[in-house]
């Protein structure tokens, strides 16, 4: 096998060590140090694949985002019109998802005066604000939304339920487990005249 | 005047450096050293108010809750089922709400992974949805709500829309200025069948 291949491989082990110990303790506990005692590596050979912090940090982030375009482009791919998939997609409804909130929340704090990351939050919300608002206009064009929806705003509106829910599920799971965010969400699809999930 | 009311003065005086320090660089940038150079004093001084980091940054973080919880007030007391209002009153609609927020978010990456910190913020978002269940029980007792409503889950999705709307806004305050907050929000409580705004 090429050499190359080796690399990836360790390094994305690697991240996803770094990702661990994000999702479990937070940025504060995330150090070469820290990652490479969990790998079994030097943090020489750690700081070979990444380095600084800095830059593990990024690719954990980017790692959460890669599974949660992963999930996007799957739902988007079965059913371009499909509201309810592509919400549930993102939402905290299952460790998994939950365990990438942590991830960016983890971030937040620095993100929000880091003008790069900002920018990149910025880029991904509104392409989930407009990927929502097209399949709002697809479902109002045959007839599968309410008469008297303002597209635009119900687009934002959902765009804002996603981090709105996953900010209130990271602090208190038990309150919003996944039956009640799918409650919560329904609710306003059946406001908005979008029809009720099947099965 | 007695020596604690000159005491509680210059506390207030400190921490308030401290908050418009995180509202502008955010948490790393909050050192007792940089605070001592902007408020003039020494180092010493400082931690005769705040023994360390951690209890300015609480501080800022209490003085902003505080700001929210008298607008919170102003407005119940006004008109106990404003629900509209109470949502402004936490939506960053100004400089100063968007200020306080910024605070909030400079802690949320250290308050997930801190059980005191995440026990206060899922109190606080409680506390909320409460209220606004409250007041849209009040609202359909006197049949001010569409009379299909379900007031849980419509008190869980305004009470999750604050902080996403919020945390939209910190990455994006063009995007989601001041107008395009109120006309989501409106939109939300048409569908809820809640009058429009008057005047």
């Amino acid at each position: 096998m090429p050499r190359y291949v080796d690399h990836d491989q360790r390094r994305h082990e690697v991240a996803e060590i770094a990702r661990q110990i994000v999702v479990a303790e937070g940025r504060k506990a995330l150090t070469v140090r820290r990652v490479a005692e969990s790998a079994g590596y030097s943090t020489t050979v750690v700081s070979h694949y990444f380095s600084d912090v800095g830059e593990l940090l990024h690719a954990t982030y980017e790692a959460a985002a890669a599974r949660t375009r992963a999930r996007f482009t799957a739902v988007v791919e079965a059913d371009p019109l499909d509201v309810r998939g592509l919400m549930e997609a993102v939402l905290p409804l299952d460790a998994e998802r939950l365990a990438d909130w942590r991830v960016y929340y983890a971030f937040w704090s620095e993100a929000i005066f880091d003008p790069d990351f900002s920018e990149l939050q910025r880029g991904r919300a509104r392409d989930t604000t407009k990927r929502l608002d097209t399949m709002l206009r697809g479902l109002a064009a045959e007839g599968r939304l309410g008469a008297d929806i303002d597209v635009a705003h119900a687009a934002g509106r959902l765009g804002a339920l996603i981090p709105g829910i996953a900010g209130l599920t990271v602090f208190d799971p038990t309150g919003w487990g996944a039956a009640r965010q799918r409650a919560v969400l329904d609710d306003e699809l059946r406001l908005l005249g979008i029809a009720p999930r099947r099965g």
